[in-house]
């Protein structure tokens, strides 16, 4: 397994609880928009059928478009967004290995962003897509 | 905050490693089909507003929606199911105490079954919806 | 089949483009911010397999879970709002006869605004669940 | 506004009630496995705001995501599939001239298709973009 991103601007950890306690890692290195979080599977993500937990796929990808919504707002995504709705679609299982969630920006204004994302496995195999409707929250 | 339910039969813990990572609690004791998913909100399940993250809410629809699946095969809820879709709207945030998803079965048949389920918190306000396509998992 | 609804308050025939083709009725006379939207379906409704199109299914739901968010507004059902996303399950075909769908308010606030929807046939049979998401359209 | 295409094959008008009202053209001619669909807006197509109408629009994704599900199985897109769940979000309001939808596949097996939608204006700019999961109809 490559080892994660090193300590660098746009790597992000443990900056909430959730992150902490799954195990996630933020990046916005990309620097077009797009969110990244990585997720090396270990058996605490797993779920009955021995594979990766679909509630921590959502959760990862809600992570990855809400970073790419907050990115709309300022360069280091401090900006709060707060989710409406998604929906994920679960197209296959993954086992093992790292996994990351990206997510993307695919329309809406200052307040509302419309946003896409998917998560593929270590091979590049897309296991899930999904689509959101993030609101910004006044400061 | 009340006591969790005791160890009785239909009360489910540390089945997974997702579960025993989140510390939620499946209880699939009211008998009629629904299935009941319990959190009591801790500070590792907090997100950038210090509220309930997001992603831990759709993992607990999902458990008590694919909970609610597994009971259409039967009573112990353990036949497996597989989630193809699902769609949360987040209707309220939650910030301390135990909130409950609920799973119900709106429709399908043997192999397919369609869900609804909602996360209310402590005070019985409803915080998010959900529905969802289960596939049972040939054995 | 039931003759429609009588042109009374709160029955609302023709009033764009969109429903004078598809020809259905826009009921608001239940008075507790539920709205309903009735098609008798004929042959011009009709998909591949000779049921109701999903597509006009996920419209019927639009409109009523539409005027429920438009019920929030005012009385008469004419405050604008627009349908932010929706996602709609298709639980069982409809083949003829007349079907309703029915749309309520899941939570929100004052510009946006959470729905459910379901539409049921002529039987009392479930055929499609909905939920949505809209919001208010400034004047 | 451009013609619409000639009668080729691979360009299929009228194939359902639904299809005669509405008055959109199915289009397979791009053949990697995309389904299109077309419509000019017309007045019999508008809401409330003047606009076309998102329950017309969903229909329209609901063709092309089918259509793109039933070439999976034959190369005209005969094979027939039903639609289990849709979500549509809708990114931007449509007035005038033509607009087109397209369906892809996303994931998905034999009998269990994962597809992706978007439709543009004639602007090219994208007004929605949906997702859905679809089920092979045994003969």
């Amino acid at each position: 397994m490559p080892s994660l991103p090193p300590d660098i601007p746009g790597i992000i950890r443990d900056e909430t609880g959730a992150q902490t306690l799954l195990g996630y890692v933020v990046d916005i290195t990309v620097g077009d928009g797009t969110a990244l979080c990585h997720l090396d599977i270990g058996a605490q993500h797993t779920n009955r059928h021995g594979g990766l937990h679909g509630g921590i796929i959502s959760c990862m990808l809600d992570n990855a478009m809400g970073f790419a919504a907050s990115l709309t707002g300022d360069e280091a995504g401090e900006t709060r967004f707060m989710t409406l709705s998604m929906t994920t679609q679960y197209l296959a299982p993954a086992r093992e290995g790292r996994v990351t969630a990206k997510g993307v920006i695919a329309g809406g204004g200052r307040s509302l962003v419309f946003t896409e994302g998917e998560v593929t496995d270590a091979d590049g195999t897309v296991i899930a897509t999904a689509t959101g409707v993030y609101k910004r929250v006044k400061p």
